[in-house]
């Protein structure tokens, strides 16, 4: 196996496909997002990418049929919009992988002559989120004032810590190849799975890329995980009255 | 020292063998297990493998000599059916380590024409084992039914995070050189080494690959570690009349 | 991307340049003196620094434009003695990374000729400094003369356990290239971020450049942070007309 | 500079020299015994090896000189029998680099001809130490015997858990070089740097080796760590009329 391995599925024609990355991190709002985004609109599996710098294990499918853990990238019709989404359950666990296997994405985006990157993910508020905003960090500065306009907010240097992994590489290393990238971040408070921040993250690029999706399913899981937080939060004491409160939230995750 | 180093110390003609892996994990089900079958069907070593991935240490024989770490291959003659067996006493230690060492082992299960992996380990489940379910994975879905006909319990999705290590790779990359390859997890509390588990995967073994083994031995073991947990638990204040429950065992390991 | 990829920004003539070191350690000491040069002095970026040993991240700036995570060269002109400044937010994780990146750092050195290396950094102490020396250490025995006429402390075999990261690196590497190389380290608590100790540093740096740089914004930043430590303290009961003790300097930071 | 850097100092012609390696370990016994042969028996620096895989750091001398971090190996003439001594502030970080800088050392051992590898060391044993038995392990089968004449006790797959580090390493790779190496180790608690035990591993290198060498300095040493256990143990109320005990060792160290 190469240090790097990318398996061709299928290779489509695609018509300056958006490339939308959606791996693990803070609330794992960007995996929930592109998730969604390939079980609703159905997207085509294009590509399996394993690496030796990914966790040495296998997955195990509904029928016990085991295969080498890869992240994959399908190939979605966003109504007209070719996208490309990446998904998968992991990120690479060193920095020197983290570098090596964000080039092979890039190398992905780039052999479809992908036009962006869009990175979804999560910013972490701390606390409970009443108002899903999502804040944004570009690239090319002339992409701010265009998502400015489908509902991204633009803070001065935030998040102060920068933004990490693939997301972060994804900006970083496509903009050293004339690709230009954008990263939408759902406030989430950082303790829980939050698909409403998903949603939120969704909404945007709706707006930016000109399609619909269903957001029936992703609402579904939203309740069920607050009916889990209720059931929680009684056990501790609470009662039903008590309106959750921050510190409640902390313990759970 | 090359990154992974395989020394041929003997090269048998043997009759598409099934490589058989059992290195420490969960339980210690796998190794013990694995070992089993060398001691008692009294193997040939005919491969050992070093790897600068390794832990950097040698180990010291009963006649006081070092030798550097290792892990070995075993010829095993099971009744007219030819193993070849993986044992050692730890795995790599990084992931790019673990994925090259397993790509030596797979390249030894070649060399001798391997029809067949056949990984064996341990599944946790967090409580006292009272029957000693083997639950299966695999790489080819045709297997499947062939393992449920020698017991084998199969289960969607399961282990839920998947297998990892060295039996998850085999089976990953395994597949990858169309070697089929399976997983075989005795169930086991996760809190004590289980020969117990051990030998219910050697029974399955026994049935796929049809021969026999004695069992005296890995049961011997069993009842000095059952003797040492009830002296344990008697220390504790137990008393003997106390059934050995779930939380006692959580202590020892 | 290279393993260590230096991106040429401008390429000034200088004259025999004094390579300047400033990044994260003890009290940030260093990274202070650094970027109140870069500021104070109006430098010029002439390279950028990225690596795949750097943490996998962007980081994002007023604009909310993201770029690659890098270490910066600025060239500085002190009055007529030009500086090359090296200043970022982070070292490399792991040793083969440290010294591959310090390697790169003295390419970019001798390509501008650079006749000398002066790494910036602090000196832990363990309690509140009082009066603010800088020691020293040389890789070239004739060089401690000289500094110590501009009032640098040398004493015996300290830091007794080295001087440690891209600091040390530069004087162990670049003495192995005829780079004089010296270490000015301010004596600092070491449990606080301390501009007092950087001035100190870059007090005597005047001295051995025979330049002058404004201290004005680096004490506002002093007593900004003095007056945190002071409210922090009155919070913790002591009151105003406590002299701040060590103990309680333990417990911010 | 190259993973692995091995600077040639002096060249001197030695006659089939034993190669003894120091580097730290349990007690320090192995470096301290090291040591001691380099300072007693005035031994020349030979060769300096530096490494990617060595912490990133200078080391500052007595005229706060700073150099490259570096272990020595030392030409030693012990009464006609010429040694290499290899000493040192560190091992490898990290099983690869272990590998390859043990790799460099035996380099240097067969570039001089050695005829043996004598790895120095301590073997812990959790209790104060009163008789310091040296116990062994060697990958010549035949070299028992003649460490035993020494005063060396083999003890059946013992330590148990192997050799690890530089001079587990040294053993296995070695062996595989054909060059025979063995392991004393000295019992040492484990608690604390143990110049006896040290001393009670130089005394069966010397027999076996056939040279003398003065302890003073050593013995020294030894009586200014117990002068600081028995303060020690005064503070914590213990007396001096109080023998020893297990129990007040374990805090110090």
């Amino acid at each position: 196996m190469d240090e790097v391995d990318v398996v061709t599925v299928a290779d489509p024609d695609l018509d300056e496909p958006v490339f939308v990355e959606g791996l693990p991190g803070v609330g794992h709002v960007g995996k929930l997002a592109a998730e969604h985004l390939v079980e609703e609109l159905e997207g085509d599996l294009v590509r399996r990418i394993h690496s030796e710098h990914f966790p040495p294990q296998v997955t195990v499918d509904d029928d016990s049929v085991a295969s080498l853990a890869a992240v994959e990238v399908y190939a979605v019709d966003a109504d007209g919009q070719d996208l490309l989404v990446l998904v998968g359950d992991f990120q690479a666990g060193d920095p020197v992988g983290q570098h090596r296997v964000a080039e092979a994405f890039l190398d992905v985006a780039e052999a479809f002559d992908s036009r962006e990157i869009i990175a979804l993910g999560g910013a972490p508020t701390g606390e409970i989120v009443e108002e899903y905003t999502v804040v944004g960090a570009v690239t090319d500065p002339d992409d701010r004032e265009r998502f400015e306009g489908f509902g991204v907010e633009f803070r001065a240097s935030e998040p102060a810590g920068g933004i990490v992994g693939t997301s972060g590489l994804l900006l970083g290393l496509g903009a050293r190849r004339d690709l230009p990238a954008a990263c939408l971040m759902g406030e989430t408070s950082g303790y829980l799975v939050d698909p409403r921040s998903a949603k939120a993250v969704l909404e945007v690029l709706q707006r930016a890329l000109d399609f619909e999706v269903d957001f029936a399913s992703l609402e579904d899981r939203a309740e069920e995980l607050e009916e889990v937080v209720r059931e929680f939060q009684e056990q501790q004491g609470g009662g039903v009255e008590t309106a959750p409160g921050d510190e409640d939230l902390r313990y759970i995750g």
